[in-house]
């Protein structure tokens, strides 16, 4: 594949991507992937000749790298699993922010849509959160942090749900308080499961 | 207006507000909501003379009493406010499990879609968000819960958003597992707040 070949690519797939973030998986028609990344329909079908699901899958692929790498660089900027949750908040808040509150999860309109209806959307949806949760666990059961197993994987579960949830209330208040909660929140539970010395004892 | 009447522009609401739920507010078109409904077009141009955004708003209503009415059976099932958060997530698994995981959150996908997109349909998905954070407050700072009144505001945030995310994951991976784990640590989060004795004390 030459450079430009995969210029085009990345673009078919970043446009959906970004179309599936604030409009969902329905909504978004090959048609205006195709106007939206300034490609010929005929080039979309080249690089996904089965068609829009195949693209969808892709699109989903590309925002899973997408926020993990979020996750990560905010996992990496402390040793303290619960700082790492603020860490978290505050970084999300900041990419909110920065588009105008219009680009939270990149995959939660199209997992609404398609949960129990386009099965091999479900999946992706489905193996992307399970990705991003084991970001997060192996934060949390890393040495020194001082957190069970099971607790880790628990604890995954509801930083991810609850983050979620914050960024689709911040968008809707176009504040970042409701994830500036969150992650003090989170932060507060991740240390009550922490074995030896805790705020409890503290 | 009559029996009949009322009994009409209700299964319009309830009509639109179910379709907002699965598919969001750009998808839901007048025509399909006449059809569904089994009503007039004009009929639905009658009770909604300014169209569908008059008509979104009132589904949002209708969507905000409904998931009210789940919150506040699950609060009165117990005095203590931790257990009511175990008691939430139960009862809001039982309702996805008897809709084949189909019914989470009725606004989620009409929050995404209008944020910064469409203020009228923001606004009212806003109040509805405050609506349901209050009667969680409201739990919270009453009187023998012992949690002080700033902490029962931003707890409410929490416990909102947290059920929000792991309704989504629920709906994708088809188990009640992410809202089983959301209320447990809801309450072990609330019961960290209480004054007085607490988990750490006991």
């Amino acid at each position: 594949m030459t450079d430009t070949a995969l210029g085009t690519r990345d673009r078919i797939v970043q446009t959906t991507s970004r179309l599936m973030q604030r409009q969902g998986y329905e909504g978004t028609a090959i048609k205006q992937i195709s106007q939206e990344a300034r490609v010929a329909l005929s080039s979309v079908y080249h690089f996904f000749p089965n068609g829009k699901q195949e693209l969808g899958i892709a699109a989903i692929r590309h925002a899973d790298v997408e926020f993990a790498d979020i996750l990560r660089e905010a996992m990496a900027s402390t040793d303290d699993p619960a700082e790492a949750m603020v860490a978290t908040a505050e970084l999300l808040i900041t990419h909110l922010r920065n588009s105008d509150w219009l680009d939270g999860c990149p995959i939660t309109a199209t997992a609404l849509e398609t949960a129990s209806r386009i099965p091999e959307i479900q999946q992706a949806v489905a193996d992307t959160f399970d990705h991003w949760r084991t970001l997060i666990a192996d934060k949390l059961r890393a040495e020194g942090a001082g957190i069970a197993e099971q607790d880790a994987h628990d604890l995954a579960h509801t930083v991810i749900n609850t983050l979620e949830g914050a960024e689709l209330t911040a968008q809707v208040t176009r504040s970042g308080e409701p994830l500036e909660i969150a992650g003090r929140h989170l932060a507060r539970l991740v240390d009550s499961y922490r074995q030896g010395p805790t705020r409890c004892d503290r």
